[in-house]
């Protein structure tokens, strides 16, 4: 998604981005170690011993990886600022997967006080090779409304 | 926070977690080039030109960053598995900006069909320096009860 403009936005138009990102082992282990060394992120052999009973990515990990699938193969120039994200985990992701995304503006509301931007509420769906789902989302965000090209008659 | 078990958690009790981190500029660029590189997050000129006028760091980086005070002085060994998050950006983080995080639990119900464990809602803020709050969220996580000792009488 090249987050178009507001404008180009059409309510209820589900996109599957291009792209994916699977989730090596090492990868999982590396990014919890820094972000979030819970046991059952770095350590495979306690994974076993939880109820998932395997080793999972951390939610910041998945959350980072919905990003990078939004916004990562063509870095927009229509966002401004991100306001707030609601994220479920309705099914674990493990070492192997490979996750695409898709989302769908379901909210766009234009300013009112200031012409050039607009509020944007996407629904997303972060998937594996098997279609479960490991994270669903929905954020709020700011983004640029088309330029106004001013015509003199 | 050594996400102490179910039983060892007080509602209401707000607390102030050791550790801090600090948002260096390079910081801030590198995590946002691997995964939110919208312009506003990795170039500084280019952020000029936003409403927030300069670089900030990615809502995906706050929430490591959180991840990592919550868990990462003391890996707990009593989580489970987070199921649900909520979390919105009421100030943009900058660089230089140290961020600290205090948490709150404001929901504890014990699972009615698994007795080792029970359902924790965690409310957290991230603060800068100056107070600033940059990351509020709202979690809910699966967490081990404090195992029961057997006592034969």
């Amino acid at each position: 998604m090249k987050l178009r403009y507001f404008e180009d936005l059409t309510l209820g138009e589900r996109e599957t981005l291009p792209g994916s990102h699977t989730l090596g082992e090492a990868d999982i282990i590396a990014f919890a170690r820094e972000w979030d060394p819970q046991p059952f992120h770095i350590d495979p052999d306690y994974a076993l011993t939880v109820p998932q009973g395997g080793l999972t990515a951390s939610s910041a990990h998945l959350y980072a990886v919905a990003s990078k699938l939004l916004f990562g193969l063509n870095p927009p120039k229509a966002g401004i600022a991100s306001l707030r994200h609601e994220m479920e985990i309705p099914n674990a992701a493990r070492p192997g997967d490979t996750l695409t995304l898709s989302v769908t503006p379901v909210e766009l509301q234009p300013s009112k006080s200031k012409p050039d931007r607009g509020l944007l509420t996407l629904e997303g769906e972060l998937q594996t090779q098997t279609g479960k789902v490991v994270l669903k989302f929905r954020s709020l965000m700011l983004i640029y409304r088309r330029p106004q090209i001013k015509t003199s008659e």
